[in-house]
């Protein structure tokens, strides 16, 4: 099998390196380009952290800046509280930092990488989606040309929540709705991994301390920049440990078997209320409903197999 | 225990009927008045079948005409091909329909009613909820005075869907979105039963049949009523059997201990593709939300206990 040659579109985030040290690991994963977006933090803080990540465990591999703010709103206020300051759990940085960005807008890096690599290229989006949304309103005909979009994103209900952020709304689909609107309506390959899998795949502490032990620099990495997020998710009302949300959208590239999809079209909610809100009609149903059935379906994911998906990442970061 | 005094608000409707001879049998049940409503049928249809389900089986229970259409919307168009061109299954009626309408408007009649018993009156509404949110425009004081208002509607996704009529909205939300999210706001105490839990219940052929063979007349009554109904059931993919929507509501008034509930207030978004869907905000959700904070909690239905609500029906007809 070819490898999956990926762009990771990432804000991070503390999950967002989580997920990108098992990219980094990956033996069947080439990460082709890290797109940067805003969301967890501004543009800044982003980019600044996606180098980051890049010179330690992935040295070769480009860093682009992308969106600085939604499509049609202004930018949201970092979130400090879930990620730290730097947006990294403020954790000491180990090594210097000798990479620059690439000189295009992430948007264009997209067309350019996609339309280099036809049929190749699967786009790994797990903040705002509005560098794919900019890249499609700029070349619409990449949506042919890409071999899948896997997003981090939205809640359908299955595991009792439509929303983190809001009772709606999951916080990639709140912070630029319209964008993932357009990236779930174009004719490109979808698959949705939210809330209803990522809230049951928990990474516990004591897992993430067998990492640390086990797993040489990259599992101290994941150990260290999870703390701040542990102790987030502690005052959340959660025991001991933390949602491997952007993780679950790099394992379901590699490891689609591990999870139960549901198809059919999505729409995401753009006004009002329940702004973000992702809203699936299952194939199943037959009524009519026009404001889905001209779209294109997606795969959203409804159920996982938990100690698969975890004992994945173990092995990937222990090694054989 | 004294009885759950009960003014049924109702749309009839196929399953409206068979939660109707539920009650009208079962000894903790006494009806107090039965309040039409446009849904399932126009206000015509509707009231002229609840006329006929009181002479049958409930004579000595006031019929009250509600209102014909939503509160900002036109009447829907009858849904002939769920319950028939006579909204119960289009089976021939035994016995003479002698009754006629109480002369109020059904908001007038819930008002009057509940101001005659105070904290005893339980409004167990299966319908769109127009009649009860014209009540309390009109007297916003009766939130305080009811015992309860027990709701069959909506959907949030547990069981995969959020809606039946739209891929976002239930049934009874979709033909009065206001209506519904002006009751979830009042100050009273309000129980959902939706999707969540209704499709989760399933009288089957089989069981069915066996009222019709051990129930007398009510138990060939609910067979007679149901074969409409089922054939629709069938086309939409289902295997032998109905929903028990409506009666899902009548058994949680009675038999609350059968349901799982999630507390936090709810809104029904009035506007857009999603027009009826109802959005909870778990009480467990620790982020603030401005359009859910101000307002009270309600009771969720989650989960049932299947069994025991298709055995409470069916000791409920059949007798001891």
């Amino acid at each position: 099998m070819s490898k999956h040659k990926i762009i990771y579109d990432t804000d991070p985030g503390i999950d967002d390196a989580i997920a990108f040290v098992f990219q980094a690991r990956h033996p069947d994963i080439e990460l082709v380009g890290i797109t940067s977006v805003f969301g967890n933090s501004d543009i800044g803080t982003t980019t600044t952290n996606a180098l980051y990540l890049a010179s330690r465990f992935a040295p070769h591999v480009p860093v682009v800046r992308g969106a600085a703010a939604p499509l049609r709103r202004p930018a949201p206020a970092p979130i400090a509280h879930i990620h730290g300051n730097d947006a990294l759990g403020d954790i000491e940085r180990i090594g210097r930092v000798e990479r620059h960005v690439d000189g295009r807008d992430a948007h264009r890096f997209i067309i350019d990488t996609v339309r280099a690599h036809p049929g190749e290229i699967t786009l790994l989006a797990v903040g705002p989606m509005t560098n794919l949304a900019l890249a499609l309103k700029d070349d619409p005909h990449i949506a042919g040309l890409v071999r899948e979009v896997v997003v981090m994103g939205g809640a359908f209900g299955f595991n009792g929540a439509l929303g983190n952020v809001t009772p709606a709304a999951e916080a990639n689909m709140h912070a630029d709705p319209d964008a993932a609107d357009i990236v779930f309506g174009a004719p490109w390959k979808v698959s949705i991994v939210g809330l209803d899998v990522t809230h049951e795949t928990v990474m516990t502490t004591a897992f993430l301390a067998s990492l640390r032990d086990r797993a040489g620099d990259a599992g101290r990495f994941v150990w260290d920049v999870s703390r701040f997020y542990e102790r987030f998710h502690a005052d959340d009302g959660m025991s001991r440990g933390i949602y491997a949300h952007d993780y679950s959208a790099a394992a379901f590239v590699v490891a689609r078997a591990f999870y139960t999809t549901r198809s059919g079209p999505v729409r995401v909610l753009t006004e009002g209320i329940a702004a973000g809100l992702t809203i699936q009609k299952p194939s199943s149903m037959l009524a009519s409903a026009p404001d889905w059935d001209t779209r294109p379906s997606c795969d959203v994911c409804i159920g996982v197999d938990v100690r698969a998906v975890l004992d994945l990442f173990a092995e990937t970061l222990i090694g054989p």
